[in-house]
């Protein structure tokens, strides 16, 4: 199947917002992977900062033709990424796959945005 | 003519809204085809889900020098795509086109985002 | 210089807004367009539709190491592109630029959505 | 590391708004760049308008596994960039770096848009 196992997003950053508004419009950012694939990705994700040295990796697993949109906002091991603050990410994967990043920002209605992420490589 | 025959969009939600509203403010998400070759080109799209097993395929027709905006709200056979659901899409077609992806959300006023989808090959 | 001569944006559409409003905030989509060079580029644009043939070519000049943001709501010659109509666009250089693609809608405060547009080829 | 040592933004603008706002409401246009490598990367921006020669080179250090989110707001040196005025951007690096432009139009509540920037090669 056809994708990339390096995948970069620069922009990163999780609006301070009120935490008790529901999950749905909550401002949260995500990295959206499809693995159209056949065999289950190993996913490690790296969080750079701007003055510090980055955290993770995070491991997730994305199974044979699934799709995983992960919340920035729910990373918890090695550590939680704070709020209001700029960050960036890589995502390696053992088998090929595709990255998308979006941003929903509540604070003031809804705004959004959204791009692929950069593929480091094809296959 | 110059795109890609595989293509691939890993964020898809389309939010639960009033579905009273005008075809043209209700929530929608959307892939834009462009085939701006002399063959009509035909499609086949994949539904890829977190939780269960991809649905489709979905058969489209994009004629020759024409372009397809499809909104997954319609998408009827082989079933609907629910809304409030996390999804995403594989494109695949017999000759080259070019597909972006685009969301309008209009649970609060509008807020819209777009992307190219990843191009798996170049022709 | 480094670009691409072939790009293709397969999502087009401008919202039917109040005309009057300022330009500034009035619906507009534009491909802005990059000529980092030193030689001055001739662009044609064309407009593909859902079902008619397409229309153009659309002619631009992009002098050296200038950018162009230009305004679909714009375009004349041959003909004006209509309203609340989906479309599409490939936009041919004679040498490399790079091209991105935004709407701004207007309609009920400002919404926006831009992305790069898909290459070609590449030099 | 991978990524590209040029890139290009051809979309720019930063909306005339009231200055008084906070930082992170008032109306802004960033270039997110991020050096996952382990060598520091020594950054030239060129800013390219429609109607006069570039201006730049503006020069950035971006340090080694450090991301920088660099508002097009706070350039000083050589000459600040206008709001309300049309622009474009390339990226210039020495070693492998990747980029993401974003602007947050403040306006009137809050839109956002964002793409990876064009990527003039790969490593």
């Amino acid at each position: 199947m056809f994708g990339s196992t390096q995948w970069a997003i620069p922009e990163g950053y999780i609006p301070e917002d009120d935490q008790s508004k529901s999950r749905e419009l909550v401002s949260h950012e995500a990295c959206c992977i499809l693995n159209p694939g056949d065999q289950d990705a190993h996913v490690d994700i790296m969080i750079f900062f701007e003055n510090r040295e980055p955290a993770g990796p995070y491991k997730l697993v994305v199974p044979a033709r699934r799709t995983l949109h992960q919340r920035f906002n729910d990373f918890r091991d090695p550590e939680t990424i704070p709020l209001g603050t700029n960050y960036a990410t890589t995502i390696m994967s053992d088998v090929p796959i595709i990255v998308q990043h979006t941003r929903l920002d509540g604070r003031d209605g809804i705004a959004l945005m959204t791009t692929m992420a950069y593929a480091g490589n094809s296959h």
